[in-house]
């Protein structure tokens, strides 16, 4: 068995983001007081949920939702603050200060010793590439690659392009349904390393009794973990 | 000299969308009734420059630019209807028809006979990748990269990577800007091919006296073009 690339999720893999949406969830529901917070919150997931396919993934997708869901409960006219709070929320979102990870600098500075790094991500072009600067973890990828979807030919073509294909890759990050079940698919290794919290959308079940599946605590065991198969 | 790789541009080089972006320019401008054309105008060009930088290019930055003109040109709180009216605007845009330009198909199968094709595009991730699915053009392309940005790096690094680098490749599109001059500094040959408008944005002079530089009136002229230099 050989090693030769590993492929990593950024947010809540690398960085804090999850967090931050939280917070603008929070600044939303209270922006909206005369309504039941469950409700909101069972709405934007809903628009959000409709809208994907348009806006895809991001912070300016997530910001139109958060508009359109306060129109809609609002009966098409929100009070102009709650617009102006909402847009506001979404530059700020794209400014936020970028928080690396414990353990992330060391994990990666290993294991860009001994195989090529390749960050997979979804999210707005733009603000996924300002935070890679922002990181100070640019230097060690050999290769970035913003997708607008991660399937099994996203691994495929990825790993393919920038490595010697899937079988000899890893994929490691937070997401069950992203990061690890269709890297899983394409043939590759994949580890799971779950962030505090985790985007309704991107929920779903572990795989049982993959040979190639591993699920680590922290990214600071994922050297070790990838050394035992390379 | 010897030609391996050609890359294209794909909005208003390969199918119509400035026009589509005027068409709801002057659905927002209609909106904002109490105040001057120009200065509407003025004012949205002064937010889309302000918000490139955070938001990049694409539909989704240009409907929060939308909604942020409407908030400063009415005191913050705009009609409801105009809130409305531009997220409705925003959806469809992204939801509209791909009209290839005349002459695009033809060349397009032409010169994939004899050069490696990539097409170079900036804007929405989601937005782009369902514009070249519509198109029926995606399989005539041996890559797609959609940038944040193209400069010379741009070119240098996605000519490297899907060719033989810029030194045998030839770039195509609609604004001097983006697709002739950072291509022409990256080494590359660059042909500009004008749409009947251009974003403000893009506007750029032309290189004078370039042996690398031509400019069409069709792209139904691109393939002899290459040809000469092939």
């Amino acid at each position: 068995m050989n090693i030769t690339t590993v492929g990593l999720d950024a947010d809540d893999t690398l960085w804090h983001n999850e967090t931050i949406f939280r917070l603008t969830h929070e600044r939303f529901v209270d922006l909206l007081t005369d309504h039941d917070n469950a409700l909101i919150e069972a709405r934007l997931a809903e628009v959000e949920r409709r809208n994907l396919r348009l806006y895809g993934y991001g912070v300016k997708g997530f910001t139109l939702s958060m508009l359109e869901t306060a129109m809609e409960l609002c009966d098409g006219a929100p009070p102009p603050r709650a617009i102006r709070e909402i847009l506001a929320a979404g530059r700020e979102m794209l400014a936020h200060p970028v928080e690396t990870l414990p353990g992330v600098d060391a994990a990666l500075a290993a294991l860009s010793e001994r195989y090529r790094l390749v960050l997979i991500t979804k999210g707005d072009l733009m603000d996924q590439e300002r935070k890679l600067a922002a990181s100070g973890l640019g230097d060690l990828f050999a290769a970035v690659e913003i997708v607008s979807e991660k399937d099994r030919g996203t691994y495929e073509r990825v790993f393919g392009r920038h490595g010697t294909g899937p079988g000899e890759a890893v994929m490691a990050g937070n997401s069950m349904k992203s990061d690890v079940l269709p890297a899983l698919e394409a043939g590759a290794f994949a580890v799971h390393i779950p962030y505090a919290i985790t985007w309704a959308h991107e929920l779903a079940d572990a795989p049982r009794d993959h040979a190639r599946f591993g699920a680590l605590e922290s990214i600071s065991d994922l050297p070790e973990w990838v050394a035992r198969f390379a």
